[in-house]
C-alpha cells in the first residue's frame, strides 16, 4: 500500500469463518465488494442509481491471491482502487490487510468489471460522470 | 419423522461450516429453503412462476430448534411438509436429519410464509392451483 | 426500542440480497450474531477467549419475526440485549431497524444460547465474570 | 469440456442469487469447492482425513472468469479436474455449465491449492497415496 487508497474496516465474524478457523476463501470476494460499494457511495453513487440510469456493472473476471489466513474477530482493512479504465470496463485492485499492521497482507484481488445495458445486456460505455468520479 | 414427507439430500461442505467445525446456525435456514424450493419444483412450480403470476411468497416468521451440530461432509436429509394452510399464509415444517440414521435430528424448523401481491406488496389469497398442490 | 440497548451499524451489501432485491431471510441471523459478537467484545470478551476458558456458547433456539424487507445499501441498526439469564443458558433479544428511522423495524429475533463444556459438550454454568458482564 | 471430467450437479437456490436475479459472483467459488470435495470423496478421501493425517489443503490462488450469469433454479454441472501437480501444490480446473446444454458456460475457474503441515503451517509434500488418486 504505497499510496493512500480508499479503504473500509471489516471485522471477521463467525459467519465468515470455516471449519479451519479461518476466513472462508470465497468471503474475501465479499469483503472486496463491500469496499467497492462504499467507494461508489463515497463518490455519491449507488448500484441502485446505476440501475435507474439503465445500466448494470457486472464482474467479468476475478483474480485473488491468498497470502495468509485471517481469523475470527480479526480487524481488517480492505482497500479499493481503480487501476485501469477502458471504454466499457474497469479494473479494481484490492488489498485485505491487518488493521493493527498494514504490512500484514491477507489477500490481494484484481476484479475486472464491465458496464452493460440493462435492456440489451451488451457492453456499454461507462457514463462520463461515473468515469470522472472513478478517476478523480 | 413418523410419516413419509418430501425430503432432499444435502451434503455439508466447507462453505457451510464455521470456526467451531460445525454447520453455521444460519445455514440451516438455507437447507430448509432448498427443501421448500424442490418441494415446489416437484409439484411443477417454481418461484419464477410465482413472479410471473404476479405474486411473491415471503417469509414472515421462522422458528428453529438446534438439536445437535452437523459437521463437515455429513450427509443430511431435509424434509419439507405443509402443516397449516390459511387464506394468504401457510406453514412449512422442516427437519434436518442424518442420512445414515434418521433418528438423529440436527435441527427442526417451522416457517410461516405469506403470499403477497407483486405490485401492492399486500397479502393476497394463495392461488387455488398452488393450494391444491400444497395440500395434495 | 423503549430503552437504550447496545447496537451496531450494518450496511446491506450485494452479498446480503437475493433475487427479490431484498435481504435474504437467513442473513438477519448473521446481522444478529454480529451484534452479539460486538456486544461481547465491547464487554472485553471474545469467542476465542471462551474457547481458551474451556467452554463454547452454542445456539439452542432462534425465533425470528420478519416485519418488512431491508434493501440494497440500506443502513441498519442491530440491537443486542440480554433479556434472560439462567444457569447455563441466556436469551438475547435483537431488533433490526432503519438507521434513518428507528421506528422502522425490519426484523426481531430472540436467540437462546447455551454454555457448554468444550470437552464434554454438556451444558455448564455460565462463568460468573461473564454473567456479571452480561447483566451489568 | 473436450474430455470426460469428474462433475457434480448443482441447483441454483434463492440463497445463491443476488439483487440482480443472478448467482452472486463469490458463490461460484462455493460451487467449485463442492466439486473438489466430492472429487476427493469419490476417490475415498475427505478433508477430515487430511486433518487426521496431519496436513491441510489451503487455497493459494483463484482465477475466475465469469462468462454469463446463472439464474434462480438453473440446473448446473460443475466439473473438477487436476491440471497440474507439483511437490506441494496442485491446480484444479473447473467449469460451471448448464445441465441442459454443456456448451453454455457460466464460469471457469483455476484454483491453486497448497498442502501444508497442520503443525508448522509450512508447505509439505502431497502424500503419495493422494498424489496417485489425483492423477489416477
Amino acid at each position: 500500500m504505497t499510496q493512500q487508497h480508499f479503504s473500509i474496516n471489516v471485522r471477521v465474524y463467525v459467519e465468515d469463518t470455516d471449519y479451519g478457523g479461518i476466513v472462508y476463501h470465497a468471503n474475501y470476494l465479499k469483503y472486496m465488494e463491500r469496499a467497492r460499494t462504499d467507494y461508489l457511495l463515497n463518490h455519491g453513487y449507488s448500484l441502485r442509481d446505476c440501475e435507474d440510469e439503465g445500466f448494470l456493472i457486472v464482474i467479468a473476471h476475478a483474480d485473488i491471491q491468498y497470502c495468509r489466513p485471517a481469523k475470527l474477530n480479526d480487524d481488517l482493512i480492505v482497500t479499493a482502487h481503480v487501476s485501469k479504465m477502458g471504454n466499457s470496463s474497469l479494473v479494481f485492485d484490492h488489498e485485505v490487510l491487518a488493521k493493527s499492521d498494514p504490512d500484514t497482507v491477507f489477500a490481494k484481488g484484481q476484479l475486472r468489471l464491465v458496464c452493460i445495458s440493462k435492456t440489451t445486456h451488451r457492453p456499454t460505455r461507462i457514463p462520463s460522470f461515473l468515469r470522472e468520479k472513478f478517476m478523480g
